[in-house]
């Protein structure tokens, strides 16, 4: 993730895809947004199939989110969104909301968010309502994700992680446990 | 709010200008998408800038959310953001995530979020870091909405609001106090 080429053709992907329909997006108009050429993204990604593959796929994402043991999970999924979004200038999961509407290939996006992180936080639950829980955890870090991503220069995304974390964290923490 | 046409209207509109810039959306489309005339926006609505003014403007949506005391503002958003969903099947706050990105028509749509809906819910708490607080208010309520927006039939659409509200509202109402 530290190639910078690398990263911006990331990003351009999960704009393109996440908001255009599939047969709309083109390796051009990708590298063009990226400012590389699309020879890189085929040397990179392989071409439009796989590189659509990528920004579908929130694994990677989740093992990030869930890389702690429950007991501090909650501040660790804050820490983390946040952390990314300033190394990287964007969001490990917010494409699933520009991927809302119509078309298969956006479907497949909201249904591998569902599988590989929805899913994954329920997974780790104990107790009644696992999948409502979980689905509770990802709005709560969706909705951070939004804010970072709206006013960029903000209160929110201005402030100290840690104090952000203890504020928002409990709420995913509670549902938790 | 309870003329069809007038809401199909609104939904088209909302969607249009949050995802296209201002120069491409045309009425014609707004249109077709409601299932209505270009002249019936007209009639409605008045133009293709008084629509726009419409989509940018969040006092509506402020106004509801924020219609109950402190004491239980928090039931009373998510409450409120759960209803309006479910009877006009859109978000009340959702469209300024669809105007992340660039073009002027765009940032004003963010400035009045954060200026009617942001600063709205600053107004209403005492306390230290309130532009914070309110901006985290805003992260849970825009959450819950995208959980909503992108999982139509999944657990947390198809649960008891009072149940999502006991789970979710106490973060809110936390930020609150």
């Amino acid at each position: 993730m530290t190639d910078p080429g690398r990263t911006a053709i990331l990003r351009a992907a999960r704009k393109a895809f996440a908001r255009q329909p599939y047969d709309a997006v083109t390796l051009r108009g990708v590298a063009a947004d990226a400012g590389v050429s699309a020879a890189l993204i085929v040397k990179y990604f392989g071409g439009k199939e796989a590189l659509f593959e990528r920004v579908a796929d929130f694994t990677e994402a989740a093992q990030l989110l869930l890389a702690a043991p429950n007991e501090r999970l909650g501040e660790h999924a804050v820490r983390t969104l946040i952390a990314y979004r300033r190394e990287n200038d964007q969001d490990l999961l917010l494409r699933v909301v520009f991927a809302a509407g119509k078309g298969e290939d956006r479907a497949l996006i909201r249904e591998h968010f569902r599988d590989q992180v929805t899913r994954a936080f329920a997974a780790r639950l104990t107790g009644s309502d696992a999948e409502v829980r979980a689905g509770l955890i990802t709005a709560h870090l969706l909705g951070l994700g939004a804010v970072l991503a709206i006013d960029k220069t903000g209160p929110v995304a201005a402030a100290d992680p840690a104090d952000i974390a203890r504020s928002y964290a409990p709420a995913i923490q509670q549902l938790i446990h």
